[in-house]
Protein backbone atom coordinates (compact mmCIF):
# COMPACT_ATOMS: atom_id res chain seq x y z
CA UNK A 1 0.00 0.00 0.00
CA UNK A 2 1.13 3.45 -0.52
CA UNK A 3 0.19 6.51 1.80
CA UNK A 4 1.66 9.38 1.93
CA UNK A 5 0.36 12.85 3.70
CA UNK A 6 0.14 16.51 2.79
CA UNK A 7 -0.87 19.91 4.64
CA UNK A 8 -2.59 22.60 3.51
CA UNK A 9 -3.87 26.03 4.45
CA UNK A 10 -7.01 26.83 4.31
CA UNK A 11 -7.54 30.11 2.11
CA UNK A 12 -9.68 33.22 2.91
CA UNK A 13 -11.56 32.68 -0.70
CA UNK A 14 -11.69 29.14 0.32
CA UNK A 15 -14.37 30.37 3.08
CA UNK A 16 -18.11 30.71 2.84
CA UNK A 17 -20.37 32.59 4.62
CA UNK A 18 -21.14 30.14 7.38
CA UNK A 19 -17.65 31.26 8.43
CA UNK A 20 -16.61 27.44 7.01
CA UNK A 21 -14.30 26.23 4.10
CA UNK A 22 -16.81 25.64 1.55
CA UNK A 23 -17.62 22.12 0.83
CA UNK A 24 -16.65 22.09 -3.09
CA UNK A 25 -13.64 22.63 -2.12
CA UNK A 26 -12.54 18.96 -0.83
CA UNK A 27 -12.50 18.11 -4.26
CA UNK A 28 -9.58 20.46 -4.96
CA UNK A 29 -7.75 19.11 -1.62
CA UNK A 30 -7.70 15.76 -3.13
CA UNK A 31 -6.15 16.89 -6.18
CA UNK A 32 -3.52 18.79 -4.59
CA UNK A 33 -3.02 15.88 -2.65
CA UNK A 34 -3.40 13.42 -5.52
CA UNK A 35 -0.32 15.06 -6.88
CA UNK A 36 1.50 15.72 -4.17
CA UNK A 37 1.18 11.85 -4.46
CA UNK A 38 1.89 10.71 -7.37
CA UNK A 39 5.30 13.32 -7.19
CA UNK A 40 6.06 11.25 -4.09
CA UNK A 41 6.24 7.84 -5.91
CA UNK A 42 8.46 9.21 -8.77
CA UNK A 43 6.26 10.78 -11.17
CA UNK A 44 4.96 14.04 -11.95
CA UNK A 45 1.17 14.86 -13.51
CA UNK A 46 2.49 17.25 -15.67
CA UNK A 47 4.67 14.58 -17.06
CA UNK A 48 1.58 12.12 -17.67
CA UNK A 49 -0.04 14.51 -19.70
CA UNK A 50 2.96 15.09 -22.33
CA UNK A 51 3.61 11.56 -21.84
CA UNK A 52 0.33 11.62 -23.60
CA UNK A 53 -2.07 9.97 -20.66
CA UNK A 54 -4.83 11.69 -19.02
CA UNK A 55 -6.74 11.05 -15.91
CA UNK A 56 -10.15 12.38 -15.63
CA UNK A 57 -11.83 11.74 -12.39
CA UNK A 58 -15.05 9.20 -12.90
CA UNK A 59 -16.07 8.47 -9.22
CA UNK A 60 -16.21 10.79 -5.97
CA UNK A 61 -17.54 9.95 -2.69
CA UNK A 62 -16.97 12.61 -0.27
CA UNK A 63 -18.06 12.49 3.81
CA UNK A 64 -18.02 15.61 6.12
CA UNK A 65 -17.92 15.47 9.51
CA UNK A 66 -16.72 18.35 10.69
CA UNK A 67 -16.00 21.91 9.37
CA UNK A 68 -12.35 23.01 8.98
CA UNK A 69 -12.12 26.80 9.24
CA UNK A 70 -9.81 29.97 7.55
CA UNK A 71 -6.17 29.40 8.46
CA UNK A 72 -6.42 25.80 9.44
CA UNK A 73 -3.53 23.67 8.81
CA UNK A 74 -5.65 20.26 7.19
CA UNK A 75 -3.78 17.07 7.60
CA UNK A 76 -4.49 14.85 4.38
CA UNK A 77 -3.82 11.13 4.83
CA UNK A 78 -4.23 9.77 1.13
CA UNK A 79 -3.31 6.03 0.29
CA UNK A 80 -3.33 3.86 -2.55
CA UNK A 81 -4.66 0.92 -1.20
CA UNK A 82 -4.80 -1.86 -4.65
CA UNK A 83 -2.38 -1.32 -7.89
CA UNK A 84 -4.88 -0.10 -10.29
CA UNK A 85 -6.89 -2.42 -12.67
CA UNK A 86 -8.78 -1.83 -16.31
CA UNK A 87 -6.85 1.61 -16.35
CA UNK A 88 -8.52 3.31 -13.22
CA UNK A 89 -6.94 4.23 -9.69
CA UNK A 90 -8.30 5.01 -6.79
CA UNK A 91 -7.08 7.31 -4.11
CA UNK A 92 -8.56 6.98 -0.51
CA UNK A 93 -8.20 10.23 1.95
CA UNK A 94 -8.27 10.95 5.23
CA UNK A 95 -8.69 15.02 6.69
CA UNK A 96 -7.55 15.87 9.88
CA UNK A 97 -7.80 19.42 11.63
CA UNK A 98 -5.22 20.68 13.95
CA UNK A 99 -6.67 18.48 17.02
CA UNK A 100 -5.85 15.80 15.42
CA UNK A 101 -10.17 14.87 14.74
CA UNK A 102 -10.58 13.42 11.80
CA UNK A 103 -12.79 15.83 9.88
CA UNK A 104 -13.58 14.22 5.97
CA UNK A 105 -13.35 11.36 4.11
CA UNK A 106 -13.09 11.36 0.62
CA UNK A 107 -12.66 8.62 -2.38
CA UNK A 108 -11.96 9.39 -5.93
CA UNK A 109 -11.52 7.07 -8.87
CA UNK A 110 -9.86 8.15 -11.89
CA UNK A 111 -9.55 6.52 -15.50
CA UNK A 112 -6.38 6.39 -17.58
CA UNK A 113 -7.17 7.33 -20.72
CA UNK A 114 -4.29 7.43 -23.22
CA UNK A 115 -4.84 10.82 -25.91
CA UNK A 116 -3.82 9.19 -28.97
CA UNK A 117 -6.47 6.36 -28.90
CA UNK A 118 -8.86 7.91 -26.38
CA UNK A 119 -8.95 4.42 -24.41
CA UNK A 120 -8.89 3.73 -20.89
CA UNK A 121 -5.44 2.26 -20.54
CA UNK A 122 -3.26 0.78 -18.08
CA UNK A 123 -1.47 4.29 -17.28
CA UNK A 124 1.94 5.96 -17.64
CA UNK A 125 4.48 2.81 -17.45
CA UNK A 126 7.14 5.28 -15.30
CA UNK A 127 4.47 5.41 -12.56
CA UNK A 128 2.75 2.36 -12.60
CA UNK A 129 6.64 0.89 -12.13
CA UNK A 130 6.86 3.35 -9.47
CA UNK A 131 3.84 2.87 -7.70
CA UNK A 132 4.29 -1.11 -8.26
CA UNK A 133 7.25 -0.88 -5.54
CA UNK A 134 4.49 -0.23 -3.07
CA UNK A 135 2.64 -3.33 -3.58
CA UNK A 136 5.64 -6.28 -3.67
CA UNK A 137 7.30 -7.63 -0.59
CA UNK B 1 -41.21 13.86 -5.30
CA UNK B 2 -40.17 16.89 -6.33
CA UNK B 3 -38.41 17.59 -9.20
CA UNK B 4 -37.40 20.10 -11.26
CA UNK B 5 -35.00 21.50 -13.89
CA UNK B 6 -32.46 24.54 -13.71
CA UNK B 7 -30.01 25.29 -17.01
CA UNK B 8 -26.35 26.57 -16.64
CA UNK B 9 -23.93 27.79 -18.76
CA UNK B 10 -20.69 26.50 -18.21
CA UNK B 11 -18.13 29.40 -17.54
CA UNK B 12 -14.72 29.95 -19.08
CA UNK B 13 -12.92 30.54 -15.95
CA UNK B 14 -14.87 26.52 -15.16
CA UNK B 15 -12.83 24.71 -17.44
CA UNK B 16 -9.09 23.40 -17.39
CA UNK B 17 -6.60 22.63 -19.27
CA UNK B 18 -7.95 19.05 -20.27
CA UNK B 19 -10.45 21.78 -21.71
CA UNK B 20 -13.32 20.23 -19.62
CA UNK B 21 -15.47 21.98 -17.05
CA UNK B 22 -13.51 20.99 -14.17
CA UNK B 23 -15.10 18.07 -12.02
CA UNK B 24 -14.64 20.43 -8.73
CA UNK B 25 -17.82 22.82 -10.35
CA UNK B 26 -20.29 19.73 -10.11
CA UNK B 27 -20.53 20.40 -6.29
CA UNK B 28 -21.22 24.34 -6.98
CA UNK B 29 -23.88 23.39 -9.88
CA UNK B 30 -25.79 20.94 -7.44
CA UNK B 31 -25.81 23.67 -5.11
CA UNK B 32 -27.25 26.28 -8.03
CA UNK B 33 -29.78 23.57 -8.33
CA UNK B 34 -30.63 23.40 -4.93
CA UNK B 35 -30.81 26.83 -4.46
CA UNK B 36 -33.18 27.24 -7.44
CA UNK B 37 -35.24 23.95 -6.15
CA UNK B 38 -35.61 25.47 -2.63
CA UNK B 39 -37.13 28.61 -4.67
CA UNK B 40 -39.27 26.69 -6.84
CA UNK B 41 -41.21 24.91 -3.38
CA UNK B 42 -41.83 28.02 -2.47
CA UNK B 43 -38.85 29.26 0.18
CA UNK B 44 -35.43 30.71 -0.31
CA UNK B 45 -31.88 29.36 1.19
CA UNK B 46 -31.25 32.77 2.28
CA UNK B 47 -34.25 33.00 4.05
CA UNK B 48 -33.44 29.73 5.93
CA UNK B 49 -30.75 31.24 7.65
CA UNK B 50 -32.32 34.33 8.71
CA UNK B 51 -34.57 31.78 10.16
CA UNK B 52 -32.09 30.13 12.56
CA UNK B 53 -31.07 26.99 10.04
CA UNK B 54 -28.03 26.57 8.39
CA UNK B 55 -28.08 23.23 6.16
CA UNK B 56 -24.34 22.38 5.62
CA UNK B 57 -23.56 19.32 3.13
CA UNK B 58 -22.69 15.96 5.06
CA UNK B 59 -22.25 13.32 2.41
CA UNK B 60 -21.66 13.66 -1.80
CA UNK B 61 -21.40 10.64 -3.99
CA UNK B 62 -20.60 12.10 -7.81
CA UNK B 63 -20.25 9.94 -11.06
CA UNK B 64 -18.86 11.21 -13.58
CA UNK B 65 -19.77 10.11 -17.13
CA UNK B 66 -18.95 12.28 -19.76
CA UNK B 67 -17.30 15.51 -19.82
CA UNK B 68 -18.96 18.98 -20.24
CA UNK B 69 -17.32 22.11 -22.41
CA UNK B 70 -17.17 25.63 -22.47
CA UNK B 71 -20.29 27.40 -23.49
CA UNK B 72 -22.32 24.07 -23.45
CA UNK B 73 -25.47 24.76 -21.76
CA UNK B 74 -26.79 21.74 -19.26
CA UNK B 75 -29.82 21.05 -18.12
CA UNK B 76 -29.97 19.68 -14.41
CA UNK B 77 -32.98 17.57 -13.44
CA UNK B 78 -33.26 17.78 -9.45
CA UNK B 79 -35.37 14.98 -7.05
CA UNK B 80 -36.37 14.91 -3.85
CA UNK B 81 -37.32 11.45 -3.49
CA UNK B 82 -38.44 11.58 0.07
CA UNK B 83 -39.28 13.48 2.89
CA UNK B 84 -36.55 14.27 5.02
CA UNK B 85 -35.93 12.75 8.21
CA UNK B 86 -33.90 13.16 11.23
CA UNK B 87 -32.89 16.74 10.22
CA UNK B 88 -31.45 15.14 6.86
CA UNK B 89 -32.66 16.09 3.30
CA UNK B 90 -31.41 14.68 0.23
CA UNK B 91 -30.80 16.15 -3.56
CA UNK B 92 -30.47 13.78 -6.14
CA UNK B 93 -29.19 15.64 -9.45
CA UNK B 94 -29.08 14.61 -13.13
CA UNK B 95 -26.90 15.94 -15.58
CA UNK B 96 -27.96 16.29 -19.23
CA UNK B 97 -25.90 17.95 -22.11
CA UNK B 98 -27.11 19.72 -25.18
CA UNK B 99 -27.25 16.39 -27.09
CA UNK B 100 -29.46 15.24 -24.34
CA UNK B 101 -27.08 12.30 -22.55
CA UNK B 102 -26.59 11.76 -19.08
CA UNK B 103 -23.25 12.88 -18.63
CA UNK B 104 -22.96 12.85 -14.61
CA UNK B 105 -25.01 12.08 -11.75
CA UNK B 106 -24.80 13.21 -8.01
CA UNK B 107 -26.45 13.31 -4.74
CA UNK B 108 -25.86 15.25 -2.22
CA UNK B 109 -27.33 15.27 1.88
CA UNK B 110 -27.28 18.20 4.19
CA UNK B 111 -27.90 18.27 7.52
CA UNK B 112 -30.53 21.19 8.58
CA UNK B 113 -28.99 22.14 11.58
CA UNK B 114 -30.73 25.22 14.43
CA UNK B 115 -28.03 27.69 14.81
CA UNK B 116 -29.21 28.69 18.24
CA UNK B 117 -28.83 25.20 19.44
CA UNK B 118 -26.29 23.81 17.57
CA UNK B 119 -28.41 20.57 16.51
CA UNK B 120 -29.87 18.70 13.78
CA UNK B 121 -33.34 19.56 13.77
CA UNK B 122 -36.30 19.33 11.56
CA UNK B 123 -35.36 22.14 9.40
CA UNK B 124 -37.42 25.34 8.44
CA UNK B 125 -41.06 25.29 9.01
CA UNK B 126 -42.03 26.53 5.97
CA UNK B 127 -39.77 24.73 3.61
CA UNK B 128 -40.85 21.82 5.35
CA UNK B 129 -44.89 22.67 5.37
CA UNK B 130 -44.19 23.65 1.34
CA UNK B 131 -42.32 20.67 0.56
CA UNK B 132 -44.85 18.10 2.31
CA UNK B 133 -47.14 18.70 -0.74
CA UNK B 134 -44.99 17.46 -2.75
CA UNK B 135 -45.55 14.28 -1.24
CA UNK B 136 -49.43 13.87 -0.34
CA UNK B 137 -51.89 12.57 -3.03
CA UNK C 1 -20.61 52.85 -28.64
CA UNK C 2 -21.70 49.04 -27.53
CA UNK C 3 -23.58 48.48 -24.70
CA UNK C 4 -24.99 45.42 -22.89
CA UNK C 5 -26.28 44.56 -19.51
CA UNK C 6 -26.28 41.12 -17.82
CA UNK C 7 -28.18 40.13 -14.40
CA UNK C 8 -26.12 37.76 -12.67
CA UNK C 9 -27.37 35.92 -9.33
CA UNK C 10 -24.36 35.60 -6.09
CA UNK C 11 -24.18 32.10 -5.81
CA UNK C 12 -23.81 30.56 -2.12
CA UNK C 13 -19.96 29.11 -3.72
CA UNK C 14 -18.97 33.19 -4.19
CA UNK C 15 -19.42 33.60 -0.26
CA UNK C 16 -16.69 34.62 2.07
CA UNK C 17 -16.81 34.26 5.83
CA UNK C 18 -17.74 38.23 5.69
CA UNK C 19 -20.52 37.76 4.49
CA UNK C 20 -19.81 39.02 0.57
CA UNK C 21 -19.38 37.81 -2.60
CA UNK C 22 -15.46 38.16 -2.25
CA UNK C 23 -14.00 40.20 -4.18
CA UNK C 24 -11.87 37.81 -6.63
CA UNK C 25 -15.18 36.36 -8.47
CA UNK C 26 -15.66 40.17 -10.10
CA UNK C 27 -12.95 38.77 -13.10
CA UNK C 28 -15.10 35.61 -12.88
CA UNK C 29 -18.14 37.99 -13.92
CA UNK C 30 -16.45 40.36 -16.23
CA UNK C 31 -15.78 37.29 -18.21
CA UNK C 32 -19.36 36.41 -18.04
CA UNK C 33 -20.30 39.51 -18.84
CA UNK C 34 -17.73 39.98 -21.55
CA UNK C 35 -19.13 36.56 -22.90
CA UNK C 36 -22.61 37.35 -23.12
CA UNK C 37 -21.35 40.95 -24.70
CA UNK C 38 -19.76 38.85 -27.27
CA UNK C 39 -22.85 36.64 -28.02
CA UNK C 40 -25.12 40.00 -28.35
CA UNK C 41 -22.41 41.92 -30.91
CA UNK C 42 -23.74 38.28 -32.78
CA UNK C 43 -20.68 36.33 -32.48
CA UNK C 44 -19.56 33.97 -29.75
CA UNK C 45 -16.02 33.23 -27.97
CA UNK C 46 -16.48 29.64 -28.19
CA UNK C 47 -15.85 30.27 -31.89
CA UNK C 48 -13.00 32.33 -31.87
CA UNK C 49 -11.41 29.86 -30.06
CA UNK C 50 -11.78 27.39 -33.19
CA UNK C 51 -11.33 30.29 -35.57
CA UNK C 52 -7.33 30.48 -34.21
CA UNK C 53 -7.78 33.32 -32.20
CA UNK C 54 -6.90 33.59 -28.30
CA UNK C 55 -8.12 36.25 -26.12
CA UNK C 56 -5.94 36.49 -22.75
CA UNK C 57 -6.35 38.96 -20.50
CA UNK C 58 -3.38 41.94 -19.81
CA UNK C 59 -4.79 44.50 -17.45
CA UNK C 60 -7.68 44.52 -14.95
CA UNK C 61 -8.55 47.56 -12.74
CA UNK C 62 -10.94 46.93 -10.27
CA UNK C 63 -12.63 49.54 -7.36
CA UNK C 64 -14.83 47.92 -5.27
CA UNK C 65 -17.70 50.57 -3.53
CA UNK C 66 -20.37 48.47 -1.82
CA UNK C 67 -19.97 44.84 -1.41
CA UNK C 68 -22.76 42.23 -3.09
CA UNK C 69 -24.63 39.37 -0.99
CA UNK C 70 -25.79 35.82 -1.11
CA UNK C 71 -28.73 35.73 -4.12
CA UNK C 72 -28.61 39.24 -4.60
CA UNK C 73 -28.81 39.92 -8.23
CA UNK C 74 -26.51 42.05 -9.67
CA UNK C 75 -26.64 44.25 -13.09
CA UNK C 76 -23.76 44.29 -14.71
CA UNK C 77 -23.77 47.38 -18.14
CA UNK C 78 -20.52 46.00 -20.29
CA UNK C 79 -19.58 48.69 -22.57
CA UNK C 80 -17.05 48.62 -25.89
CA UNK C 81 -16.07 52.54 -25.48
CA UNK C 82 -13.80 51.88 -29.02
CA UNK C 83 -13.18 49.89 -32.34
CA UNK C 84 -9.87 47.94 -30.62
CA UNK C 85 -6.59 48.72 -31.86
CA UNK C 86 -3.20 47.14 -31.87
CA UNK C 87 -5.07 44.07 -31.51
CA UNK C 88 -6.37 45.01 -27.50
CA UNK C 89 -9.99 45.48 -26.83
CA UNK C 90 -11.23 46.87 -23.98
CA UNK C 91 -14.07 46.22 -21.52
CA UNK C 92 -15.74 48.69 -19.31
CA UNK C 93 -18.54 47.00 -16.71
CA UNK C 94 -20.40 49.07 -14.13
CA UNK C 95 -22.28 46.55 -11.36
CA UNK C 96 -25.13 47.84 -9.52
CA UNK C 97 -26.66 45.96 -6.58
CA UNK C 98 -30.65 45.33 -5.93
CA UNK C 99 -31.66 48.90 -4.76
CA UNK C 100 -29.84 50.35 -8.62
CA UNK C 101 -26.63 51.66 -6.50
CA UNK C 102 -23.47 51.20 -7.93
CA UNK C 103 -21.31 48.44 -6.37
CA UNK C 104 -18.38 48.11 -8.22
CA UNK C 105 -16.47 49.06 -11.68
CA UNK C 106 -14.01 47.43 -13.82
CA UNK C 107 -12.28 47.57 -16.85
CA UNK C 108 -10.41 44.65 -18.77
CA UNK C 109 -8.39 44.61 -21.54
CA UNK C 110 -7.22 42.26 -23.67
CA UNK C 111 -4.90 40.83 -26.25
CA UNK C 112 -6.22 39.17 -29.53
CA UNK C 113 -3.67 36.65 -30.55
CA UNK C 114 -3.65 34.33 -33.55
CA UNK C 115 -2.92 30.73 -32.62
CA UNK C 116 -0.82 29.83 -35.39
CA UNK C 117 1.05 32.86 -35.38
CA UNK C 118 1.28 33.72 -31.66
CA UNK C 119 1.13 37.06 -32.76
CA UNK C 120 -1.08 39.95 -31.22
CA UNK C 121 -3.56 40.70 -34.02
CA UNK C 122 -6.61 42.57 -34.96
CA UNK C 123 -8.90 39.89 -34.08
CA UNK C 124 -11.45 37.55 -35.40
CA UNK C 125 -12.93 39.26 -38.64
CA UNK C 126 -16.29 38.19 -38.43
CA UNK C 127 -16.23 39.39 -34.58
CA UNK C 128 -14.52 42.89 -35.95
CA UNK C 129 -17.17 43.12 -38.49
CA UNK C 130 -20.26 43.09 -36.20
CA UNK C 131 -18.39 45.39 -33.56
CA UNK C 132 -17.81 48.23 -36.33
CA UNK C 133 -21.10 48.67 -36.81
CA UNK C 134 -21.69 49.82 -33.34
CA UNK C 135 -19.24 52.58 -34.05
CA UNK C 136 -20.87 53.98 -37.57
CA UNK C 137 -23.08 56.34 -37.50
CA UNK D 1 9.58 49.07 3.60
CA UNK D 2 8.40 46.07 4.22
CA UNK D 3 9.15 43.20 1.79
CA UNK D 4 9.02 39.60 1.80
CA UNK D 5 8.33 36.67 -0.59
CA UNK D 6 5.48 33.34 -0.91
CA UNK D 7 6.03 30.26 -3.00
CA UNK D 8 3.25 29.48 -4.49
CA UNK D 9 2.39 26.35 -6.75
CA UNK D 10 -0.37 26.54 -9.90
CA UNK D 11 -2.65 23.44 -8.98
CA UNK D 12 -4.77 21.84 -11.99
CA UNK D 13 -7.93 23.22 -10.87
CA UNK D 14 -6.57 27.12 -11.19
CA UNK D 15 -5.43 26.18 -15.10
CA UNK D 16 -8.33 26.61 -17.74
CA UNK D 17 -8.52 25.45 -21.49
CA UNK D 18 -6.15 28.01 -22.63
CA UNK D 19 -3.69 26.00 -20.59
CA UNK D 20 -3.04 28.94 -18.13
CA UNK D 21 -3.32 29.55 -14.63
CA UNK D 22 -7.08 31.54 -15.24
CA UNK D 23 -6.71 34.97 -14.49
CA UNK D 24 -8.94 35.25 -11.72
CA UNK D 25 -7.22 33.39 -9.63
CA UNK D 26 -3.99 35.88 -9.49
CA UNK D 27 -6.33 38.06 -7.17
CA UNK D 28 -6.57 34.62 -4.86
CA UNK D 29 -2.68 34.40 -4.83
CA UNK D 30 -2.10 38.16 -3.98
CA UNK D 31 -4.59 37.25 -0.89
CA UNK D 32 -2.23 34.10 0.20
CA UNK D 33 0.73 36.39 -0.57
CA UNK D 34 -0.82 39.28 2.15
CA UNK D 35 -1.77 36.53 4.53
CA UNK D 36 2.01 35.43 4.79
CA UNK D 37 3.08 38.82 4.93
CA UNK D 38 0.79 39.74 7.57
CA UNK D 39 2.03 36.71 9.38
CA UNK D 40 5.60 37.54 8.83
CA UNK D 41 5.05 41.20 10.46
CA UNK D 42 4.17 39.36 13.62
CA UNK D 43 0.25 39.26 12.91
CA UNK D 44 -2.62 37.25 11.89
CA UNK D 45 -5.39 37.97 9.58
CA UNK D 46 -7.78 35.36 11.39
CA UNK D 47 -6.57 37.41 14.82
CA UNK D 48 -7.76 40.90 12.93
CA UNK D 49 -11.24 39.42 12.61
CA UNK D 50 -10.71 38.06 16.23
CA UNK D 51 -10.07 41.82 17.57
CA UNK D 52 -12.75 43.27 15.66
CA UNK D 53 -11.17 44.37 12.05
CA UNK D 54 -12.65 43.33 8.54
CA UNK D 55 -10.07 44.32 5.94
CA UNK D 56 -12.31 44.44 2.50
CA UNK D 57 -10.38 45.06 -0.72
CA UNK D 58 -11.19 48.33 -2.21
CA UNK D 59 -9.27 48.73 -5.60
CA UNK D 60 -6.81 46.19 -7.46
CA UNK D 61 -4.90 46.89 -10.25
CA UNK D 62 -3.73 44.10 -12.28
CA UNK D 63 -0.97 43.88 -15.38
CA UNK D 64 -0.25 40.53 -17.49
CA UNK D 65 2.56 39.97 -18.67
CA UNK D 66 2.97 36.45 -19.26
CA UNK D 67 1.02 33.49 -18.23
CA UNK D 68 2.14 30.91 -15.98
CA UNK D 69 1.22 27.34 -15.91
CA UNK D 70 0.29 24.06 -13.98
CA UNK D 71 2.54 23.06 -11.54
CA UNK D 72 4.56 26.28 -12.08
CA UNK D 73 6.65 27.55 -8.80
CA UNK D 74 5.28 31.63 -8.91
CA UNK D 75 7.37 33.38 -6.60
CA UNK D 76 5.67 36.14 -5.43
CA UNK D 77 7.60 39.23 -3.98
CA UNK D 78 5.17 41.77 -1.58
CA UNK D 79 5.93 44.67 -0.67
CA UNK D 80 4.44 47.39 1.69
CA UNK D 81 5.69 50.59 0.63
CA UNK D 82 4.44 53.10 3.13
CA UNK D 83 2.63 52.87 6.92
CA UNK D 84 -0.94 53.00 6.14
CA UNK D 85 -2.48 55.86 6.33
CA UNK D 86 -6.65 56.99 6.62
CA UNK D 87 -7.34 53.24 7.50
CA UNK D 88 -5.80 51.99 3.77
CA UNK D 89 -3.72 49.91 2.78
CA UNK D 90 -1.97 48.75 -0.08
CA UNK D 91 0.03 46.10 -1.08
CA UNK D 92 2.00 45.64 -4.16
CA UNK D 93 3.35 42.22 -5.72
CA UNK D 94 5.02 41.22 -8.35
CA UNK D 95 5.14 37.64 -9.53
CA UNK D 96 8.25 35.69 -10.95
CA UNK D 97 8.44 32.57 -12.83
CA UNK D 98 11.13 29.29 -12.61
CA UNK D 99 13.18 31.10 -15.19
CA UNK D 100 12.98 34.59 -13.00
CA UNK D 101 10.68 36.53 -15.15
CA UNK D 102 8.94 38.74 -14.19
CA UNK D 103 5.22 37.78 -15.10
CA UNK D 104 2.41 39.28 -13.36
CA UNK D 105 2.41 42.71 -11.31
CA UNK D 106 -0.22 43.53 -9.19
CA UNK D 107 -1.61 46.28 -6.23
CA UNK D 108 -4.08 45.67 -3.88
CA UNK D 109 -5.89 48.40 -1.11
CA UNK D 110 -7.86 47.32 0.96
CA UNK D 111 -9.65 49.58 4.01
CA UNK D 112 -9.65 48.58 7.46
CA UNK D 113 -13.33 48.70 8.77
CA UNK D 114 -13.83 48.63 12.52
CA UNK D 115 -16.86 46.31 12.65
CA UNK D 116 -18.06 47.54 15.93
CA UNK D 117 -18.52 51.30 14.33
CA UNK D 118 -18.67 50.12 10.78
CA UNK D 119 -15.95 52.44 9.93
CA UNK D 120 -12.63 52.80 8.60
CA UNK D 121 -10.01 53.27 11.56
CA UNK D 122 -6.17 53.03 11.36
CA UNK D 123 -6.18 48.90 11.90
CA UNK D 124 -5.56 46.61 14.56
CA UNK D 125 -2.82 48.25 17.28
CA UNK D 126 -0.62 45.48 16.93
CA UNK D 127 -0.45 44.85 13.21
CA UNK D 128 0.32 48.78 13.41
CA UNK D 129 2.94 48.49 15.88
CA UNK D 130 5.08 45.65 14.45
CA UNK D 131 4.56 47.52 11.39
CA UNK D 132 6.06 51.12 12.16
CA UNK D 133 9.37 49.04 12.48
CA UNK D 134 9.58 48.38 9.12
CA UNK D 135 9.15 52.04 8.67
CA UNK D 136 11.65 53.21 11.20
CA UNK D 137 15.21 53.95 10.70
Amino acid sequence: MFSTQTVLRVRFYETDKMGFMHHSNYARYYECARTEAIREIGYSYANAEKDGTIMPVVKIESKFIQPVFYDDEVRIITQIKAMPRFGMISFYHEFYNQKNELVHQGTVTLAMITVATNKRECGPAPLMNELQKYFTK
